[in-house]
């Protein structure tokens, strides 16, 4: 692991999200730039202090010359946007695979390298976009692949939040300081910090791609330096309309990222802070409310559960899943066998490189005079 | 009454409503253009068949000739667009007050001339933007008036329907026909017919004014004439951010008006659907649920009420509380008293000439490649 | 009407359910006890004042006198229960079809002696169970009677309200005043008042009959003398169990009446604060979710239905449903005509008897040692 | 570990919450009393072949002998009813900490004898009744410790489930088969393996102790030997009123365990389905939404919560809970330090004894025509 020492939000994360189903363990770490505080970080998550390093060259370079069945199998990346590339692209240039959280990088170039890297190496990279990990989501996905809303004309989707409604980034908040900070968060706050997880969830659900953008885009709070306030309209590559907006001071709102999406014959609409309830809408006949764990549901949805119905499944239940996938083909990798195509359903370095185009069409158009900016 | 005859929708909802608090009595009426069918609806009404006419002038030059204490106190219009403004402004000039369905009327030439008569002659006039009757909304309204959101930075009005999803206007759906008919609608569909009302609704709640707007407004459905959708960027005057978006293609939506503010320091929820409950959000605090009926509520609020909390109050309540308070104000004309301010809350004739403004942009920025007009 | 003057709740009620579908004008009262609040309620409704009574045996004596084309065709009788047997029975006798508010009345004695006069007179009898109203709830009955639920195995009904949690009686509430009071309100206080409600709902609903029941009645809020929570077991005709529980002392509680029955297939839930959504529930497929005005839905629950879907109907609109059926059936009369028997469904004199025999028991088991006692 | 082979249902869940947190890793298990299938489920779980053990006496009498710092710590027991206390008992015996599923044993006998030698052998015992884990429970518990609803008037604990609508222990379901079978369950069905939750839930919330009851308990599906619903009046030690039901043929319900409970002041509602709300209820005033980290909620909510608010946590992490509070005192324990109180907040053995207690009176109570039966 790269990032996450103590203090860090997203590294415990994903340590948990890791070691729920138990096919994954830590060995190794790089937990902050500064090394006192790597090795104490080493030291709350009981690891061997020789495998505890100053910083992540160290790391990769030293876990590349331990024999292979003690080094690491791969490395996860969860550090400041900013910080996403270098040791990314190490990891792969040394042959380890990679999971690193999103958006993939800083810009855009470092996003085009990567994937380039990871093409020449052919090794394997999970982006963690961890909301695409429900399983109401996959069954959503699967019942609009299947055509029972029929062709789509209108997607819905929001990420409302509120906790920069006020300017948190002038106190102590760890977590604000880097996201309203250009030179760690890159060119946009908002709309990279959580616009990209809506864009990916609304192409991940319906399978159509944005095509064009018209945007306003923000900096309420007085002082902040890039975006807490994105208002989109989208068309989509079928001519589907919609709308995405995404905020952080929407005051009162926790995680609210949702979804409706309307076709020809119905419509649904999922809730991330209700992920375990997925409403499917009909014109002349009662809405049907699709539930995890009851009745017949797509394998996708099924591999995606983990206790019965009625039983909340969360969060880090989400965010495993997408460990849970990218360890599976890990194993087959190291094994030599073939994969369940059903794993192969994660978040790749195209979906990262993706997130990373929408976030400057978006902030491009949000300085613009021009109507509508073709993605 | 101008309209309403047998298989007509929105009349019967004006009876009803106009009926509910015993304050108004039917007397006449012209329900059709159709003598025939005029007559026959008057019958199904009760009404002595010397007061059903053929036709609105033959009902208003009548009508104004009967003795002062015969003769009907105002008229009611609830015709298609098309059809109000030739009675209601033949009803003023004759002396009578007018309570006119939305939108006001045709074209904006009409509504401009409407508020023109509507100040000379001194009359009353209410227009039925009927989802402002709702208690909550009053209760909104106030406690953003009261600075309970601080400055309101963000808004997102929504009015989903899915009733359009099909072409229904080439059956034999007489409410379809008329609403996608260019020649009885005017220029717009959807937006005239219900993003009107989103718009009412969201400068009622904020007090704040739309300043710009950016829309791509479509016809999805193959062949309709008229919009079915519309997707708008809002900027206030006061600088606050806002989407509004209305539809008739949302497939399996119902009628699911609802608006949600986000302030400085709070946010706040409401939907006609569940119109009895206000969500009041707050950043680091319990979400308050207000509901008709219960505590300490503003005047306003209490005043649209009539029962106790838990009996759900509906829509025809809300439409009724409009005509409750042109009751009001109508009587106290009638006696010469003073009224008291909380019953001169129901949508005006100014109301009515804002919602045709928003249209005539609204539809002009559909067409247009700039990104945002003035209104 | 017999009651219902300045100052009192259900009487208000019941004249805008009267009025709300225009079938029904109210031409005479006896609003008060004391002759001159009658006349000034008669005033405030805008009545001939030589036909607003005094007392209620002068205006049935009064209004037995007028030609029959003038006098009221029927009585509504609002008073506390104490008073609903003299006048029922007075305008009974003298030929006058009666509405009435429920209970049936103050004792058992009287509701059997009602049932005789009204079996006796073969007059029209309607009382006022007003939530049977709900479009919803008639679907609910119409799908359990098609089989929808398979066998009826367990039902729970609540019936939940937190108003009467402090002593209010002791203060000038007059709605508190007479429901606690013994001498106005018969043997029961909540088990009366609202306890028959969930009563009717269950057998309404399921079309089973309670057999035995065991229950739990107390008086929670010190110095009342009567019942203000009651918790009781049910064991159905057919075998089903069951749970029905009321109390006016849930604090923070409005008036949450609902009902979920389950059986051998499936399972319903509906809330009265909710009204027009019906969720059924599968245990091996979607959950479907009913709602007003939304597709193929039963006749019953179409003629119990004003607006469009999604337009929400409430309290009035169920109340005014009893009101409307009950005009339909005595147009039927007075017209000689046959009455479609959709409009023969609202609750009747015998219904009356079935809470009064209900209420017996209920207080008969919570001050019974013995486990069962049969209805 | 004992049990939680392949096929079982709650080991895996037993596994996954201990995991989560990382405070615990398995090293070793008797997962089957088949000793080829324990054996394969050590192989699928990782573990070292020579500590997957054939049964749990030779696991435990083989742990113990291992050198301290090698051997297991505690043991989990994971097993159906009637194999809870051998290997509960032989583990103390053997100076092991125990983890149990609930209820804690077969019968009233052996809960008895488990007690004293917890008592005896001063170890820790943790009994897994998991829903008392979830934030927005224990923020529930302060809240009326804390007097915030007053004196506790009424308690309403429901635990309604629907897959037992269908004699499924006649097909492969091994869940549902052992459940069902009075020689694995114990004398009871539905009442032991979801009653006992309830219960515990309701005496945790409250602080009461359930005093006295009256049941009616069934077996509905035909041929079920045990029961499978039970309706249960409430008498707690301070006099308030309430109802407990637990249903596993409450058809289309999934696991919707939840709590209402009414003081004086205000009333409270919590559902396990959708477990990071707490709505608190107040006669006279807003409602308000407590959520999982939002504002300012106790010390106790605070631990046992991951992420931040809008990320919703689930069954697996209020599971893990237990384990987190566990592995902290057992921690405590190892290193010869204080815990903080915090930690202590996990059912015991006392409370597992409860639990069997109110097992066989609500049997009893069942089965007798004495109305109410003393705790």
């Amino acid at each position: 692991m790269v990032g996450g020492g103590r203090g860090a939000f997203i590294g415990g994360v994903h340590r948990m999200a890791a070691a729920l189903d138990q096919q994954i363990e830590l060995v190794c770490g790089a937990f902050s730039s500064d090394a006192v505080r790597s090795r104490q970080s080493g030291e709350d998550l009981y690891l061997d202090p020789s495998r505890v390093y100053g910083d992540y060259e160290e790391m990769i370079r030293t876990e590349a010359a331990l024999p292979e069945d003690v080094r690491m199998d791969f490395v996860t990346i969860v550090t400041p946007n900013h910080m996403h590339y270098a040791p990314a692209n190490m990891a792969l240039e040394h042959g380890f695979h990679v999971v690193c959280d999103k958006p993939l990088c800083f810009d855009l170039q470092e996003a085009r390298d990567l994937v380039e890297t990871v093409y020449r190496t052919g090794l394997l990279f999970a982006l963690t976009h961890n909301y695409t990990g429900y399983p109401m989501v996959k069954q959503a996905r699967e019942m609009i692949a299947d055509g029972v809303l029929g062709e789509i004309r209108k997607v819905v989707v929001e990420y409302p939040q509120g906790w920069l409604s006020t300017r948190v980034e002038a106190t102590e908040q760890k977590q604000a300081a880097w996201r309203t900070d250009p030179k760690r968060s890159g060119i946009a706050g908002a709309m990279g910090d959580i616009g990209t997880h809506a864009e990916n969830l609304a192409e991940y659900i319906t399978g159509l791609k944005i095509d064009a953008i018209c945007a306003d885009i923000s900096a309420i709070v007085e002082g902040r330096r890039l975006d807490d306030d994105g208002n989109v309209l989208l068309r989509f590559d079928n001519g589907a309309r919609g709308i995405l907006h995404a905020s952080q001071i929407a005051a009162g709102e926790e995680n609210d990222l949702n979804i409706r999406v309307y076709g020809e014959k119905a419509g649904l609409e999922w809730h991330q802070m209700e992920p375990n309830t997925l409403e499917v809408k009909y014109q002349e006949a009662p809405r049907k409310i699709y539930r995890t764990g009851v009745g017949d549901l797509y394998p996708s949805t099924v591999a995606a559960t983990r206790v019965p119905a009625g039983h909340p499944e969360g969060y880090l239940e989400a965010f495993a899943n997408i460990y849970k996938n990218f360890a599976k083909c890990l194993q087959a990798r190291i094994d030599g066998t073939d994969v369940d195509p059903l794993y192969e359903d994660f978040p790749s370095v195209e979906d990262g490189l993706r997130g990373m185009e929408f976030i400057y069409k978006v902030i491009e158009s949000g300085q613009s005079d021009q109507k509508w900016i073709k993605m």
